[in-house]
């Protein structure tokens, strides 16, 4: 069993314990699709919580979820010449369904600039109409030949904001007050040390006029892009007819913002938090908080210890801690530890007998 | 603007009534690929709403969430005989990749059991590694000849719930307490009328040994096909190598269980509460339950009458009802009934000018 085999020490080779202990902790398993991962429940339900946490502050800053298809035309992405430059070499094309092939093809998204601003498109007549502050969270597909867990795959999970704006001024607030909600997140809750600050041209978002990053920082020492915002300018509204009328009547190109965090930031959480035990999740990420350890002789003892552990829960769980006891039969106590360890519930102290004092 | 024309009344066109109400109502939108469909804001808040339920009661019955890849290898889907011919007709192939033709094709999933059971096969070594209980909030692709929105669209959002046991009693009485999980659903949180039962052999999911639905009684007199609970047997335990070590140290494949409902269901509750003034949205979904309008004659009026609603609001968000001040200055106060009727915020009457009073 994996409970023997201790993890590669990150002092030896930071990347090979950084594979392994994605793995062990149960966060993410390679998929049979090259590229592509499963990310489990535990994993998961990180990520949901990074989730409700993000949603309650877009939706307190004005910004509502939508949907938006998943298959986007090739022409669509081929209209803004920096983008579509940007993101080619890494699209994935349907160009078959339902028996026959497509007259167009279509692209699995990458990012969904071009189909939302298409709607946006649509939907806006006035300046009455604006701004729209609107946020999908969704799959995107990116074509990836050296794939790491959470890191860099093929597909992965995200957040993508999307805002139109009747002024310049009103889009460059909403790109830094989003730099400003990423920065409080990455601190508060995944309790990363983060920089923010300007890409570079050769770096920004393809399409963009402007993109700012969090870039967090590593304990090897390396920084994470871990979150980007950017000010699109009126390159996509001139591409896909976004306009308005002013106030003054006049036709005018509508402001964009773009802004994206994705389980990436999971893969930041490991390689910050870490250790050579396993990972650690910060307690407010945690899906679970506390776990309980029965410790028993016999069968008689097994009762009245389960029952104690069991009412100590109802106790925690009532406070708000999230707590669960762990009475499974068939592992002793030290793997139990050794298990909980892996997967980064946070720990009373730093080494392993306290747990059962 | 659209305030003025009537909609098509439900007697004289069903059909054409859903598809306009649906549209005015602000649920959602036809996309520029044919066959998906943008779900706006006010249609997502609903899904967002039933999601929330549904994955509380998923979790108090033990259920956990994760993620499964989107691409799946072709010859994956081929592997059960049923399942393939049932789904090959509707697939959406993805052919080229970071500008290469792929070896083998990869399908858009238009339900995930090959993908996912292979996984499991790849986890689950003795009986103490089950039951697994998971469930995959995530898109689907079946390709459509005659979109109708919500109803039947390329693309649509859903949960699939994918279970392995270590007998096959467990899978049935999953296979059931999933059936009623959903018809609480759509009868405590939907206000549905429904028939639950066993589909036909021409009619159950294609490789399951038995399909449970849940069909919704809508105003036409007619059924929709709301949710289904499928028990596979080992019929796809056997084509992914899905075995367990029972108890009696026995090489054994296990037995699993898939469920899904999707978001057909918003479609399902504008066809069963809708009127010919908009839609109807049952309170407990409804993502604004009270909308505060303000009257006055000129600006002096304004100040005092807006800071009572806001008052107002504010007292009642404070009892738990989700309520606004809708203090748009370029409406009178009659098309902002108009308006908010069309999207089905719950009336306290059936007659408009009571809302006044």
């Amino acid at each position: 069993m994996s409970e023997e085999k201790k993890l590669t020490p990150r002092s030896e080779d930071f990347s090979a314990w950084y594979n392994e202990v994605v793995q062990r902790a149960e966060l993410a398993d390679y998929s049979p699709v090259r590229g592509s991962m499963v990310i489990r429940p535990w994993g998961y339900a990180i990520w949901e919580n990074m989730q409700g946490a993000l949603d309650r502050m877009f939706k307190d800053t004005g910004h509502e979820n939508a949907y938006f298809p998943l298959l986007i035309p090739m022409s669509f992405i081929e209209r803004e010449k920096e983008h579509v430059e940007g993101f080619k070499p890494e699209l994935a094309v349907v160009t078959r369904a339902g028996g026959k092939e497509l007259e167009e093809p279509l692209v699995v998204r990458p990012t969904s600039e071009t189909i939302i601003y298409s709607m946006y498109a649509k939907w806006v007549q006035s300046y009455r109409d604006l701004p729209i502050l609107i946020n999908q969270w969704a799959n995107v597909m990116r074509w990836e030949l050296r794939p790491r867990l959470f890191l860099r795959t093929t597909e992965f999970l995200w957040q993508e904001g999307h805002t139109a704006h009747a002024n310049e001024q009103e889009a460059v607030e909403e790109t830094l007050r989003i730099l400003g909600i990423y920065r409080s997140f990455m601190e508060d809750w995944l309790a990363l040390p983060v920089v923010t600050g300007l890409k570079s041209d050769a770096e920004k978002f393809a399409g963009a006029v402007r993109t700012y990053t969090c870039e967090a920082m590593m304990q090897d020492r390396r920084a994470l892009q871990a979150g980007t915002s950017h000010h699109l300018g009126q390159n996509f509204s001139k591409q896909f007819g976004l306009t308005f009328q002013s106030e003054d009547g006049v036709e005018t190109h509508a402001w964009n913002t773009s802004w994206g965090v994705s389980t990436r930031m999971v893969g930041g959480m490991v390689m910050a938090h870490g250790d050579d035990q396993g990972i650690v999740v910060p307690p407010r990420l945690a899906p679970t908080q506390v776990v309980i350890v029965p410790i028993y002789r016999n069968e008689e003892q097994r009762a009245a210890v389960v029952e104690k552990a069991d009412e100590m829960r109802d106790r925690l769980n009532a406070t708000g801690v999230r707590s669960k006891v762990d009475a499974r039969d068939h592992l002793n106590p030290g793997a139990k530890f050794y298990e909980w360890e892996r997967k980064g519930v946070p720990k009373m102290t730093d080494s392993r007998p306290s747990l059962v004092r």
